[in-house]
């Protein structure tokens, strides 16, 4: 680089006091507004942390060493990083704001570090669990929109752990997916298949994340539940789970997804139910109306929150490709 | 685990607004008032954050893949984590609340990624740097306290870059540690090597950090520096460096690590000087007169500024291992 071409606001001298201005002053060439913006509040709030805590050199390392061991577990079928936004409760803050629902459609969850893209497609009233332990569940869902109407041609993701509470991801010597499929809905707006029954299940807790939580005390359990992720052009993408009502762990999720709205109680399939489906009669049975929204009024939902929770906070925005940035004109 | 143990707030139904203070609670069973005072902070900033920039799941996304890939290029001989707290300003922040300086004694800098545990232990008078290319360089330095007594006996890590702006740990074929040291002080308090006249560096560019920058357009450099660590019982550990003046990436060092006392002007080294210590007449000469503070002066400096600086933020505090916790009694 051309030495002569440093253009930079000169910093020299830097102090607890003056660092903060300083980096962001030198941020703030950024020509992206909405980069921009992200990087002056991650330096902000970095320093106001460290100045709050008087943090020590050692609990600085000791925190860059715990990120560098987060960063090196990851592979292709485990993703720590999204075990620990989980485990802070980021991830669901952020699939709040991202995907706020009216209060007629479906609420969303955590995604979780396991959903893969190895699921197989599946025809309605596929069996998609072959786990010979895990107890029969028979599953069937509608997808309306929030006018009622029944919504075909909707991509269904669906996930569940083995009756170990294992998914198919975490076995070292797997020969496919399974427990997963990608499933359409009809033009009724309904999708089934055949299960098994969630159970609870340890987050993997072998590695960094696992370690701090034994720090704080907190156990590593998610209560039973069953993955969903919706997509159809001209909806919110909606990525949700129903959980269990009376698991034992239904207070105390270790990723913070449980939402009134998504308890459910497990019926059981009666005889008219077993010959359509060709399940045994007796046997349980999952049922669930999902809502989906349309991408326009989610949008428009999601920038109203924005624009009116950053004018609480006090802050003068306006919104760049949806986002609110700095309003500094 | 026996979900009868299960002994944690009821978590139920989290939202935008409430699910700070829920994630808190579960982490408030921290029996480490100091972990839990931090982890508080973190998932107070964390949680902010995401709520000021209305965070979308996109961002949320490429940011934890950015950590990512900041931890799996870590190596034994590459600390990108501490490169990324470099570029932040973290570093030099943390190190100005961990060991404050009274005005007598020599400022602290940044670590940077390139101090390694290889280096030699040299006597005085030794070429510590082997480039042909680089410029030579007599350095001439002495180690005091506060009260100008020389200090004897203090461990000096000694590292600087070749002559085209490389550490030697950046080479994959190399053969063994280059331009560092490990030395001693003499009974008057004074270390004395040969090495090279410091170039300015790009810092490592070419992973995750370096494409950072680029985004911000920042540049990658840092002004020619040779770094110094001190360590002697009794004494705070200090760690530091020396800057030449005039450099043209002095007020734009890409890690903030530059201050107005860490700055010297090489000299020439005369007749006298020249034969004492066997080197050149005319060649260039660094000498710097650092002084170290005590560990107990640095350790009653750093406790007051820090029950100042929290008193200053209106937060209640008491010293728990020489470091603030929230005093709730």
């Amino acid at each position: 680089m051309d030495p002569s071409q440093v253009d930079v606001p000169p910093l020299k001298d830097l102090t607890i006091d003056n660092i903060t201005d300083n980096v962001k002053l030198i941020n703030s060439q950024c020509p992206n507004p909405r980069l921009k913006y992200i990087l002056e509040r991650v330096v902000q709030h970095l320093h106001d942390f460290a100045r709050e805590t008087r943090l020590s050199h050692d609990e600085w390392m000791t925190g860059l060493l715990f990120l560098t061991a987060v960063g090196q577990i990851c592979t292709d079928v485990r993703q720590e990083f999204i075990l620990l936004s989980d485990v802070l409760g980021l991830s669901l803050l952020v699939d709040s704001i991202d995907h706020p629902k009216p209060p007629a459609s479906t609420e969303g969850t955590v995604l979780g570090p396991f959903h893969s893209h190895e699921a197989e497609n599946a025809p309605n009233g596929s069996q998609i669990a072959h786990d010979p332990d895990g107890e029969p569940c028979l599953v069937l869902c509608t997808i309306k929109d929030t006018q009622g109407k029944p919504i075909g041609g909707v991509k269904i993701d669906i996930w569940e752990t083995d009756s170990k509470g294992f998914y198919d991801v975490q076995y070292a010597g797997r020969e496919g997916p399974d427990q997963r499929a990608v499933m359409e809905s009809d033009k009724e707006g309904l999708f089934w298949f055949k299960a098994i029954v969630p159970v609870p299940y340890p987050i993997p807790h072998d590695g960094p994340v696992g370690k701090l939580l034994v720090q704080l005390k907190r156990h590593c359990y998610r209560p039973s539940h069953m993955h969903f992720m919706f997509a159809k052009e001209g909806y919110d993408h909606l990525i949700t789970a129903l959980y269990l009502r009376g698991d034992p762990y239904e207070t105390s999720d270790a990723v913070f997804g449980v939402k009134e709205s998504l308890l459910i109680d497990l019926g059981t399939v009666n005889a008219d139910q077993a010959k359509q489906y060709g399940v045994k009669e007796g046997s349980k049975l999952m049922s669930y109306d999902f809502v989906l929204v349309t991408e326009e009024g989610s949008r428009k939902l999601r920038e109203k929150n924005a624009m009116e929770a950053t004018k609480k906070l006090g802050l003068k925005m306006k919104l760049w490709n949806g986002l609110p940035v700095p309003d500094v004109d």
